[in-house]
């Protein structure tokens, strides 16, 4: 961030001056959907049109050069094409221009290497003066606070404006405009619609912090291709953080198919999607999946609700409903509250005997000859202290109903509560008054419990963010140089210094030597090969288990020794190692991401890790909470506790371990890029975990 | 089905004569609906209202009792409450009327036993007179063909009708027009929208029978809560699979959240729901989790559409919408089609340079500037073999751009292809435009894609039903009576009586007869105690494995003694058995579903099998084929054929065991209740798989 002048940045967001680097006469124009905007949309600061062929554009005077205006523009749109554009740039540096947005395409999205170096050195020469770029091949920002509309989408034509709180930056021109359309279309205002393009110098990451900084702002949404730098999203995060800001991330190529579109779409780099997932939890950010979960749920966080919990309580006067809004809520983890014995019978009270008490409340269709149950039934049920939120599910109303008192006791109740409430009515007609007293209307029962959820859970992740100890961005550490891989004695000794407790072992140079260490260690003992060269022993036959006399041990070394030298491998002598008993073989496993830094792995042990991975990312630092709560995401979180009359694994003792690999990890000092433990075998409690099996792969350059 | 008369049930659906008893004046009351609806929809056949207190309703003439009437009327509806309702059934079935449609409320679906059971009384009384019921608590039934209008539900004055291709039967009222209206919001027509409610006589698979035999029906939804009896539903997928007619089943209480609201609604009974998803698929039926997987994809059945694959192409002016759509269509399992090197230079002839000619096709921008790409690359992707669907996504259009070109291009692309298409159009003004043009539109990549592979699977699924030899159906085999468990020996012995492999294995009831085995046998051996009173013999220490020696015989059958005499269990002997090797331990279960009959259960066998459930269920009877699928889709699937240098699992041995259990399972003759066979220890391919622990439950009272 530090080459970023924060002030640069904010005012591309609501600049006091623009220029327009080939302004043009016709609205339909790159060059000229700008202007049309500017005039449409009431921006307020100075215009300089430059277009050394006309006297005006679309009524505002034009000039000739960027040298001819009368002060240094804030910001600078270039929408000249190609080569034109690099010039542009290069005028704006000199003419003192803070930002540049640079429209023009056929740069670093295109496979053409020319092309993308071409860029490189523009945004070089740019950084070097001191000025920031937006783009290339950006369709621009928007801010509909102040009219300063310095795009060129069709969409700001298509839909009507209105500033709100919500905030959409991009790295595509069509997502961060397809959102804004959506949240219209739903009545949300949006102040931001912002497309940064190719992230030649200034990207998402350092938009949203800007954004993130506006007051006003309740809800900021991102769409990512590709993420080159974490740091400054980072940054965004803990602004947001710090004020209670939702950040939601839609980051795509979620998939090797997407990946490689992205790549041959925009040259995106392809991150590693799991790594995205965790580091996106981490710094608070909830991911949506597609355009649905960008939006859907953005209603609730504009609401100003201080949630207390998950359980949720269904009204509805169709029993249907009530069924589908149970399943749904199971399935998104929501459990259905528990009403109090003197909330059933108050309902009992009011409504027929035929009519149900328990949550679901089903209101049945009696609600057509009485419309006044609805009204009665809301206050009763909002006194329970069970209910944290409520689903409310009118399927069918309209002639005979008396909708508009519905809509009425529901935003009544709704105020009164406090609580998340979601309505689901199917009617376009019905929906439509409920939404006009305030309330947030989904069409179905599973789309309304699927953005509660996202909401409710998010909320949770952010609060678990703040019990975090607020610290300074930890400067993340990255794969350089050359690494070499160690054996596993090597392995081993790298992880005793960092106090990871491993299995108790001998390395033998001689048969001598691994018959006293046999006498030492006592039997039955591992025997494995050593050597760098060798990550795979078993699938060379360099490993023997359960070795238990002289004669094995003799077999064992001249086999190894034959194997070895059939393979060219390295012999670095014979590992002797106690075998050990545990209750369940996990793994750990660590890396250093390209651009995420460290990464560490936990999960299910054994030898079917890849083919059949049950694991979960952590990106240091972390914690032993932190573990614990990551284990119980496994699919092998029943066992940790013991079934079947098996004791409860020592998850304390496995905890400690992950959290020294991910503290090994973090400080380059270690100078240990990755590490494969499997099996780490886990004891009963109080037995603790011991690693049996190790390599490690350092850093440094070859000794 | 016996005891329905197909014609009668025809007859509800189209009736020349209907009685109203309970006819009101009041459009807006039970009573009043119908007959408003009858004039408004234009039902062309004889109308009798029933209420000896008016002269006439509604423009109709009132007669004073069923009695008066001067015919006995097809179809009478009971819009009267509580006992009159079921004096009104009576006297239906006194007056010779085909099906009475009981609107009434507060019979089986309440918690009261005498309710139940006046229900109960009327449905048989009803069926002793030949006369069926549908009903009560029904919302009443409706031909959008004929007009023949006969519910009170309010959807039908709220949404504008048109008869169409699509049926909607259901046993929630609110559930039969809801579809009904998210059909018709998105312009598709509907004939039928009906709900069953209680289905204490007719059911909804009785009703969805005679709908499938309508010759003009493209697609039939269904709603279901609880499913009484498979048959009728078995008989409607015969039917509809028979005419190539798509069925989509919406059956809620997925959740043990979602069972208990359905029970404590409509005293469902509360169906397994592992089994009611492999009954499903079993009948072609596709599951939908939701009222938006019901409705969704509807317009696609509609097509005529004969889909050869899954491999989709996808063009956009958007890389945003490429990506996703890639994303989303490797969460469904759609391919992304690789273009022939033909096409791509087809591609870029038109498209400018740094648009993409891969798949996804990406138009870029230029399209704002050159509206005829679209209609040029259109045709060039229509030739390529290997384009078995398309997605066409255009986030961002409007002034500057030629949508209706855009339109009509498309629609000519998809009419000359007649391959199966999709459109993603966020901007509901130009969606509307490719709607126009007969093209299915989907807001986001996202869906489009979710409809498009649901589509694809449920045409997959049908396709197979059909390869299927056409068979009357089964009668099912229910439980009857008492069961008990078996001993281990008596267990295999019943399994060897069918041929399925078993451990060799000697059943002792001396130390003496135990030396004599092991010898026989070899060591070491499985040494278990065998008595039919403790199923879960190792939890007792009940069982020695590795057992080598003579002398551990001997602490075993006095360990054996000790305990049973403790628990009281009865003694049966101690089991010798060889200690089988393998591959992998599998586990086969079975048992008889109340509702559905026999279930076979196959999967990931050893001790974790509650804990970490890894299964599939079959319902006999099926193939080797069958079984084979269910593995592919079991988590261990990637082990199946050897991961890590292991050799594949002999598959056809154990799918051979899994078709004799379904066998055993479905003839009644066999006795069998339920089995419990884990491990089955499968070998390497040829190497056959053994059946090692069993645990039989009879179904004969006690002997």
């Amino acid at each position: 961030m530090a080459h970023y002048p924060r002030a640069a940045l904010r005012s591309v967001l609501n600049p006091r001056s623009i220029a327009l680097v080939g302004a043009s006469e016709n609205p339909n124009k790159i060059g000229g959907r700008p202007l049309l905007y500017l005039s449409k949309f009431g921006y307020k600061g100075r215009v300089y049109p430059i277009n050394p062929k006309r006297k005006d554009a679309q009524g505002f005077r034009c000039f000739e050069s960027l040298a001819a205006l009368p002060e240094a523009p804030e910001v600078a749109i270039v929408a000249v094409p190609d080569d034109l554009a690099v010039q542009a740039v290069d005028d704006c540096a000199a003419r003192g221009v803070k930002v540049a947005i640079v429209m023009a395409s056929g740069f670093g999205e295109t496979a053409d290497p020319a092309a993308k170096a071409k860029e490189a050195r523009m945004a070089e020469r740019a950084r070097a003066s001191g000025m920031c770029v937006v783009g290339p091949n950006s369709q621009g920002l928007a801010n509909m606070a102040t009219g300063a509309i310095l795009s060129f989408s069709t969409m700001f034509l298509e839909t009507e404006a209105k500033d709100g709180p919500i905030g959409v930056i991009s790295q595509s021109g069509a997502m961060s405009v397809v959102p804004y359309a959506l949240l219209r279309q739903r009545g949300l205002g949006v102040r931001y619609a912002s497309a940064t393009g190719n992230d030649c110098d200034v990207t998402v990451g350092e938009l949203a912090c800007v954004m993130a900084e506006d007051p006003e702002l309740k809800l900021l949404l991102m769409y990512l291709e590709t993420i080159r730098d974490p740091a400054p999203l980072e940054e965004a995060a803990r602004i947001a953080c710090g004020r209670g800001l939702p950040l939601i991330a839609l980051k795509s190529g979620r998939t090797p198919a997407g990946q490689t579109a992205a790549q041959s779409h925009t040259g995106a780099l392809a991150n590693e999607d799991r790594v995205v997932e965790a580091f996106l939890a981490r710094h608070g950010i909830w991911r949506a999946r597609d355009t649905r979960e960008l939006v859907d749920a953005a209603e609730l966080y504009l609401k100003g609700w201080k949630p207390k919990g998950r359980r949720l309580v269904v009204v509805s006067n169709s029993g249907a409903t009530c069924v589908q809004a149970a399943d749904a809520a199971t399935q998104h983890d929501l459990p259905v509250a528990r009403l109090a014995q003197e909330t059933r019978e108050g309902l009992a009270r009011i409504l027929p005997s035929f009519a149900t008490t328990t949550n679901p409340v089903d209101i049945t269709a009696a609600l057509l000859t009485n419309s006044g149950l609805f009204g009665q039934i809301l206050p009763v049920i909002a006194r329970d202290p069970a209910a944290d939120a409520f689903l409310i599910g009118i399927p069918v109303a309209g002639q005979g109903y008396d909708v508009d008192a519905f809509a009425s006791d529901s935003a009544v109740f709704a105020r009164r509560t406090g609580k998340p409430i979601v309505m689901a009515v199917p009617q376009a007609s019905i929906a439509a008054r409920f939404k006009a007293q305030g309330l947030t209307v989904f069409t179905t029962e599973s789309e309304a419990v699927a953005a509660l959820a996202q909401y409710l859970s998010h909320m949770d992740l952010m609060q678990r963010m703040h019990a975090l100890p607020p610290s300074a961005p930890p400067m993340p550490r990255r794969a350089t140089g050359e690494t070499r891989m160690l054996n596993e004695a090597d392995s081993l000794a790298i992880l005793q210094r960092h106090a990871i407790p491993v299995v108790e072992h001998r390395l033998c140079y001689s048969v001598e030597e691994a018959e006293s260490a046999m006498a030492e260690l006592g039997v039955p003992l591992a025997v494995k090969a050593c050597s760098a060269d060798v990550p795979h022993k078993s699938e060379l036959g360099l490993v023997r288990l359960g070795v238990r006399d002289v004669e094995a041990l003799h077999t064992a070394f001249g086999d190894f020794d034959r194997t070895l030298r059939l393979t060219n491998a390295r012999r670095e002598g014979v590992l002797l190692a106690r075998m050990v008993r545990g209750q369940r073989e996990l793994m750990i496993g660590a890396h250093l991401d390209p651009v995420f830094g460290p990464v560490v792995v936990i999960g299910d042990g054994g030898k079917y890790v890849e083919a059949m991975p049950d694991v979960q990312l952590l990106l240091p630092p972390f914690s032993s909470d932190d573990v614990r709560a990551a284990l119980g995401r496994l699919r092998i979180a029943p066992l940790l506790e013991g079934v079947r009359g098996e004791p409860p694994l020592d998850v304390d003792a496995f905890c400690q371990v992950a959290v020294t690999v991910g503290v090994m990890m973090a400080f380059a000092e270690s100078g240990v890029a990755s590490v494969d433990l499997n099996p780490v075998i886990v004891g009963a409690r109080g037995e603790g975990c011991t690693v049996v099996d190790a390599l490690v792969v350092e850093e440094r350059a070859q000794r």
